[in-house]
Protein backbone atom coordinates (compact mmCIF):
# COMPACT_ATOMS: atom_id res chain seq x y z
CA UNK A 1 0.00 0.00 0.00
CA UNK A 2 2.99 2.59 0.65
CA UNK A 3 3.36 1.79 -2.99
CA UNK A 4 -0.10 2.81 -4.29
CA UNK A 5 -0.63 5.70 -6.43
CA UNK A 6 -0.92 9.06 -5.01
CA UNK A 7 -2.70 10.80 -7.82
CA UNK A 8 -6.48 8.98 -7.48
CA UNK A 9 -9.60 10.80 -6.71
CA UNK A 10 -10.84 9.44 -3.18
CA UNK A 11 -14.45 9.51 -3.04
CA UNK A 12 -15.91 9.20 0.36
CA UNK A 13 -19.40 8.97 1.36
CA UNK A 14 -20.44 9.01 5.21
CA UNK A 15 -24.26 7.76 5.26
CA UNK A 16 -26.80 8.60 8.26
CA UNK A 17 -29.88 5.95 8.35
CA UNK A 18 -32.99 6.90 9.78
CA UNK A 19 -32.55 3.87 11.56
CA UNK A 20 -29.33 2.51 12.27
CA UNK A 21 -30.16 -0.40 14.83
CA UNK A 22 -32.79 -1.85 12.58
CA UNK A 23 -31.15 -5.40 11.05
CA UNK A 24 -33.56 -5.04 8.18
CA UNK A 25 -31.84 -1.68 7.09
CA UNK A 26 -28.53 -2.59 8.03
CA UNK A 27 -29.09 -5.88 5.71
CA UNK A 28 -29.73 -4.17 2.94
CA UNK A 29 -27.72 -1.08 3.10
CA UNK A 30 -24.99 -2.97 3.52
CA UNK A 31 -25.60 -5.99 0.81
CA UNK A 32 -26.66 -2.94 -1.41
CA UNK A 33 -22.71 -0.88 -0.19
CA UNK A 34 -21.20 -4.29 -1.57
CA UNK A 35 -23.05 -4.52 -4.28
CA UNK A 36 -22.53 -1.01 -5.44
CA UNK A 37 -18.58 -1.44 -4.87
CA UNK A 38 -18.27 -3.89 -8.00
CA UNK A 39 -18.50 -1.14 -10.38
CA UNK A 40 -15.84 -1.96 -13.06
CA UNK A 41 -14.14 2.01 -12.85
CA UNK A 42 -13.54 1.95 -9.12
CA UNK A 43 -10.32 0.85 -8.65
CA UNK A 44 -10.35 0.34 -4.79
CA UNK A 45 -13.28 0.32 -2.43
CA UNK A 46 -13.81 0.53 1.44
CA UNK A 47 -17.08 -0.16 2.97
CA UNK A 48 -16.75 0.38 6.87
CA UNK A 49 -18.53 1.45 9.79
CA UNK A 50 -17.41 3.92 12.52
CA UNK A 51 -14.42 2.90 14.42
CA UNK A 52 -14.30 2.30 17.89
CA UNK A 53 -11.45 4.78 18.50
CA UNK A 54 -11.47 7.25 21.18
CA UNK A 55 -14.13 9.76 21.51
CA UNK A 56 -12.95 13.00 20.83
CA UNK A 57 -14.53 16.46 20.18
CA UNK A 58 -13.26 16.43 16.40
CA UNK A 59 -14.29 12.88 15.68
CA UNK A 60 -17.19 11.70 14.52
CA UNK A 61 -18.66 8.66 14.82
CA UNK A 62 -22.35 9.39 14.52
CA UNK A 63 -22.45 8.05 10.87
CA UNK A 64 -23.85 4.76 10.05
CA UNK A 65 -21.75 3.66 7.24
CA UNK A 66 -18.93 5.07 5.47
CA UNK A 67 -18.30 3.93 1.35
CA UNK A 68 -14.63 5.05 0.54
CA UNK A 69 -13.96 4.80 -3.04
CA UNK A 70 -10.75 5.36 -5.43
CA UNK A 71 -11.05 6.64 -9.12
CA UNK A 72 -8.00 6.51 -11.14
CA UNK A 73 -9.64 10.72 -12.53
CA UNK A 74 -12.12 12.70 -12.32
CA UNK A 75 -13.20 11.15 -15.53
CA UNK A 76 -13.94 7.38 -14.20
CA UNK A 77 -15.64 9.53 -11.04
CA UNK A 78 -17.98 11.48 -13.05
CA UNK A 79 -18.81 8.25 -15.39
CA UNK A 80 -19.50 6.42 -11.76
CA UNK A 81 -22.05 9.26 -11.06
CA UNK A 82 -24.25 8.35 -13.93
CA UNK A 83 -23.66 4.51 -14.02
CA UNK A 84 -26.60 2.93 -14.12
CA UNK A 85 -26.20 -0.01 -11.46
CA UNK A 86 -25.20 3.56 -9.31
CA UNK A 87 -28.46 4.89 -10.25
CA UNK A 88 -30.49 1.87 -9.23
CA UNK A 89 -28.40 1.47 -6.17
CA UNK A 90 -29.61 5.78 -5.20
CA UNK A 91 -33.46 4.89 -6.08
CA UNK A 92 -33.44 1.87 -4.30
CA UNK A 93 -31.94 2.48 -1.15
CA UNK A 94 -32.46 6.29 -0.79
CA UNK A 95 -35.43 5.93 1.45
CA UNK A 96 -33.00 4.48 3.82
CA UNK A 97 -30.66 7.22 4.82
CA UNK A 98 -31.68 10.90 6.06
CA UNK A 99 -28.37 12.58 5.46
CA UNK A 100 -25.06 12.09 3.44
CA UNK A 101 -22.04 14.09 3.26
CA UNK A 102 -19.85 13.39 0.13
CA UNK A 103 -15.84 14.68 0.24
CA UNK A 104 -14.28 14.31 -3.39
CA UNK A 105 -9.85 14.67 -2.85
CA UNK A 106 -7.23 14.92 -5.43
CA UNK A 107 -3.37 15.19 -4.66
CA UNK A 108 -2.40 19.06 -4.89
CA UNK B 1 -5.16 -1.85 -4.98
CA UNK B 2 -7.98 -4.34 -5.79
CA UNK B 3 -5.83 -6.12 -3.68
CA UNK B 4 -5.01 -4.10 -1.21
CA UNK B 5 -6.49 -5.10 2.42
CA UNK B 6 -9.92 -4.44 3.56
CA UNK B 7 -9.71 -4.47 7.12
CA UNK B 8 -7.24 -1.51 7.41
CA UNK B 9 -8.43 1.35 9.77
CA UNK B 10 -9.56 4.24 7.31
CA UNK B 11 -8.58 7.65 9.35
CA UNK B 12 -9.55 10.48 7.39
CA UNK B 13 -9.29 14.58 8.80
CA UNK B 14 -10.61 17.39 6.83
CA UNK B 15 -8.70 20.75 7.84
CA UNK B 16 -10.08 23.94 7.32
CA UNK B 17 -8.06 26.93 7.43
CA UNK B 18 -8.84 30.49 8.59
CA UNK B 19 -6.76 31.80 5.47
CA UNK B 20 -7.07 29.07 3.08
CA UNK B 21 -6.20 31.77 0.39
CA UNK B 22 -3.18 32.37 1.80
CA UNK B 23 0.30 31.02 0.11
CA UNK B 24 2.22 31.13 3.30
CA UNK B 25 -0.53 28.97 5.51
CA UNK B 26 -0.74 26.80 2.52
CA UNK B 27 2.72 26.22 2.12
CA UNK B 28 3.19 25.43 5.75
CA UNK B 29 0.24 22.97 6.13
CA UNK B 30 1.21 21.35 3.16
CA UNK B 31 4.93 20.97 3.93
CA UNK B 32 3.54 20.04 7.75
CA UNK B 33 1.19 17.20 6.18
CA UNK B 34 4.01 15.67 4.02
CA UNK B 35 6.29 15.30 7.07
CA UNK B 36 3.07 13.85 9.37
CA UNK B 37 2.55 11.10 6.73
CA UNK B 38 5.93 9.80 7.01
CA UNK B 39 5.72 8.47 10.63
CA UNK B 40 6.18 4.62 10.89
CA UNK B 41 3.14 3.03 11.57
CA UNK B 42 1.01 4.66 8.37
CA UNK B 43 0.29 1.87 5.86
CA UNK B 44 -0.84 4.39 3.23
CA UNK B 45 -1.65 8.20 2.83
CA UNK B 46 -3.65 10.42 0.40
CA UNK B 47 -2.93 14.15 0.84
CA UNK B 48 -5.40 15.91 -0.93
CA UNK B 49 -7.68 19.29 -1.48
CA UNK B 50 -11.27 19.32 -2.80
CA UNK B 51 -11.32 17.40 -6.16
CA UNK B 52 -13.58 19.30 -9.13
CA UNK B 53 -15.84 17.40 -8.93
CA UNK B 54 -19.95 18.20 -9.47
CA UNK B 55 -21.16 20.80 -7.35
CA UNK B 56 -24.29 18.83 -5.44
CA UNK B 57 -25.75 19.58 -2.41
CA UNK B 58 -24.65 16.63 -0.89
CA UNK B 59 -20.79 17.03 -1.48
CA UNK B 60 -18.88 19.12 0.61
CA UNK B 61 -15.76 21.18 -1.52
CA UNK B 62 -15.54 23.48 1.15
CA UNK B 63 -12.82 22.15 3.37
CA UNK B 64 -8.98 23.05 2.70
CA UNK B 65 -7.33 19.84 3.01
CA UNK B 66 -7.45 16.51 3.58
CA UNK B 67 -5.84 13.91 5.02
CA UNK B 68 -6.23 10.45 4.93
CA UNK B 69 -4.52 7.44 6.46
CA UNK B 70 -4.63 3.61 6.49
CA UNK B 71 -3.48 1.62 9.64
CA UNK B 72 -3.29 -1.81 10.12
CA UNK B 73 -5.15 -1.52 13.90
CA UNK B 74 -6.86 -0.06 15.89
CA UNK B 75 -3.88 0.19 18.33
CA UNK B 76 -1.45 1.74 15.30
CA UNK B 77 -4.05 4.62 15.27
CA UNK B 78 -3.93 4.80 18.95
CA UNK B 79 -0.28 4.88 19.07
CA UNK B 80 -0.08 7.84 16.07
CA UNK B 81 -2.33 10.24 18.36
CA UNK B 82 0.56 9.77 20.80
CA UNK B 83 3.42 10.05 18.34
CA UNK B 84 5.81 12.76 19.43
CA UNK B 85 5.83 13.72 15.61
CA UNK B 86 1.82 13.78 15.69
CA UNK B 87 1.60 15.46 18.84
CA UNK B 88 4.66 18.14 17.36
CA UNK B 89 2.58 18.68 14.14
CA UNK B 90 -0.51 20.17 16.50
CA UNK B 91 1.15 21.94 18.25
CA UNK B 92 3.15 23.76 15.63
CA UNK B 93 -0.12 23.88 13.28
CA UNK B 94 -2.99 24.11 14.94
CA UNK B 95 -3.15 28.00 14.60
CA UNK B 96 -3.35 27.11 10.85
CA UNK B 97 -6.96 25.80 10.91
CA UNK B 98 -10.51 26.59 12.38
CA UNK B 99 -12.01 23.40 12.15
CA UNK B 100 -11.51 20.02 11.94
CA UNK B 101 -13.48 16.88 11.31
CA UNK B 102 -12.19 13.45 11.86
CA UNK B 103 -14.03 9.93 10.66
CA UNK B 104 -12.33 6.26 11.72
CA UNK B 105 -13.54 3.75 9.45
CA UNK B 106 -13.20 -0.07 9.77
CA UNK B 107 -15.06 -3.27 7.79
CA UNK B 108 -18.05 -3.84 9.39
Amino acid sequence: MKNAPSDVLVHHVYFWLHEPDSPDAREQMQRALEELSTIETIRYAHLGVPAATESRDVVDHSYTYSLMLFFDSKEDQDSYQIDSQHLQFVEENQHLWERVIVYDSVKW
